[in-house]
């Protein structure tokens, strides 16, 4: 960049308060410089609501997380008390890091979401939130920038900004929770689709699976596995008493999730285990599929059911290793997310942070 | 674009003898305009080189069509002989249309291209092509810049020039050939993926095929149906006697390819009914996956296969918009290309034009 246009952004940035003077720069002869740098008192929120939880931190100007909190919460409850929540979440975050409006809010919900009017829409398992102004009611608590995208979308850009995927300019971001999804990441920016709903790879169809799926279909990946299908299989195996462990891990905490399942693999349980060997086999091979469609650098998975670790990665990687061309394979990393809880809500942070620095999105 | 910008633009153009003036404007008071014109010796000449097939065409500076030619030619024999029969139909083309030096040749060949270093590779149906040094042979022989690039992907760029993709952002040209391909515009740009392979869709696995493919691993699209599953298929209900048509047909010609099968279509034979329903729900059930993956505005069809009509584009049809959700299919067109033969040409042209122009690509 030419010094004047790092004088004129700078200039842009100053009279928005995003950028101040923070004292003279040491001497080298000739006239003194000024040392700038964004303002302390520039404070991003990131909110990622999953499906079964909503996360929320407190950004300082450079994305550092200076506050997270994250707590279990039932998104299916509709987007007015789970909204309410990630308020009261944001506000005690803010005033915890010292401030009591934020500069820009970014948000991810689990849906597909209408970028330009700031909705979720058609999500097949929260109908309720369908068309619900999220980014005007934030904008109106907040009084400052808002925007909302998909949850998958913002956890990719999380990979990109904090995470492994740093360096990739064509990846995929994987979401194992609930359900599957996945974020796109093409020439360095976050791909979309023609409606908002690309990477929604959770109703591609599986080879051998007749479960019903939610959205109606048959055979969708999701169906088949994800923390949803995963939780129902369980609750079968603890029933027939296919698996006497799963059993009595139902009747220790009277409910079975991914991290019941998860303790039955680590204990050796072979019902447990051949369930998320067969759902990680089959998430490896659409991933195949994908793989020759997309010639992606990297594969990202994260979300709350790589919880089950290494038995799941190994299936997952065998199956994309198995299926797809040499070429496209030959220097693919396929990788667990290393941010954790975290990703979504850096994600959600620089999302916004990009609206309001006037970045090019 | 600010007048100091063109006049810097028509500067440059016009050194490198691209544009010229061709006369002064009309007057309209004040100083007269001159009015400039690309130069009317610019020729770009565009090769599309098929599995079965080279075809060649020369336009002018704007990409018309002065000249045009198509052989058959089988792209297995290596690329000496196909690239001799491809620069002797450049030659006598650029004659025709007047001038003996093209300003840019395009080059697409059936097979993922190294970008930067101007050589297929990798080519599962065509090892003989692996590495050659395509460009660098085609540049010495006509001492201009020389662009090659997958032969998939010229034909997208076809569509998107001249035919009906014009306007769309995001679309997914798919070839119907000896084997099937894909190539993707993304935010108005080829997509090309991280090794230059992405759109290899051929390989995807689909449900319930068994067949042995050319790459090696069983169960690919390409190996149940395209142009080489379709003769072999049909080959074995010729002989079996299971359809008496094309028993007749292969007396008649001496050969079954997709040209036989479609008029045995065309009369109404059940077993190439079947062939071809059969063919076109798999290639329906792998793009019901990538519109779920990728959220399309359009899709194309092109290639030879797409002389099967109608009943080949309703299983097409009929597949992705039971298999995909509702949001990414509600406004998604599924058509044939109307280009014919002359997609790929152009597309190639178009490829070197920005080379040449100096467009980003």
């Amino acid at each position: 960049m030419s010094r004047t246009t790092i004088g004129t952004e700078l200039g842009r940035l100053t009279a928005l308060q995003l950028v101040e003077e923070i004292g003279p720069a040491a001497s080298r002869g000739g006239r003194r410089s000024t040392v700038v740098d964004l303002a302390g008192r520039v404070r991003f929120v990131g909110v990622a609501i999953g499906a079964t939880s909503v996360s929320a931190a407190v950004t300082d100007g450079g994305l550092r997380v200076l506050a997270f909190e994250r707590m279990e919460c039932d998104v299916r409850q509709g987007p007015e008390p789970v909204l309410e929540l990630a308020m009261e979440q944001s506000r005690r975050l803010l005033l915890k890091s010292g401030v009591d409006k934020p500069t820009g809010v970014g948000v991810g919900v689990p849906a597909p979401v209408d970028f330009s009017r700031g909705v979720p829409v058609s999500p097949p398992i929260i109908p309720r939130w369908d068309g619900y102004p999220v980014r005007d009611v934030l904008r109106r608590q907040f009084d400052c920038p808002v925007v909302l995208d998909n949850v998958v979308n913002v956890m990719a850009l999380g990979e990109r900004h904090a995470g492994v995927a740093s360096t990739a300019e064509n990846f995929l971001f994987v979401k194992l929770g609930s359900g599957i999804g996945c974020g796109i990441v093409a020439k360095g920016e976050l791909y979309r689709g023609m409606d908002g709903c690309a990477g929604d790879i959770g109703h591609i169809s599986v080879a051998g699976s007749g479960e019903i799926c939610a959205c109606g279909n048959t055979g969708c990946l999701e169906a088949s596995f994800g923390g949803d299908a995963l939780a129902r299989d369980a609750l079968v195996a603890a029933r027939s008493e296919r698996s006497p462990l799963l059993g009595e891990l139902l009747e220790r905490d009277g409910t079975l999730t991914a991290a019941q399942v998860g303790e039955a693999v680590a204990a050796g349980d072979p019902t447990s285990l051949q369930m998320v060997r067969d759902g990680g086999r089959r998430v490896g091979e659409v991933l195949a599929g994908l793989v020759s469609f997309f010639n992606p650098s990297l594969i990202v998975l994260g979300g709350r059911l790589t919880l089950l670790g290494h038995v799941l990665l190994a299936e997952i990687r065998g199956a994309i290793y198995r299926r797809s061309l040499p070429l496209a394979t030959r220097n693919l990393p396929i990788t667990m997310s290393d941010l954790g809880p975290q990703g979504g809500v850096i994600g959600a942070a620089r999302l916004v942070s990009e609206e309001v620095y006037g970045f090019p999105r």
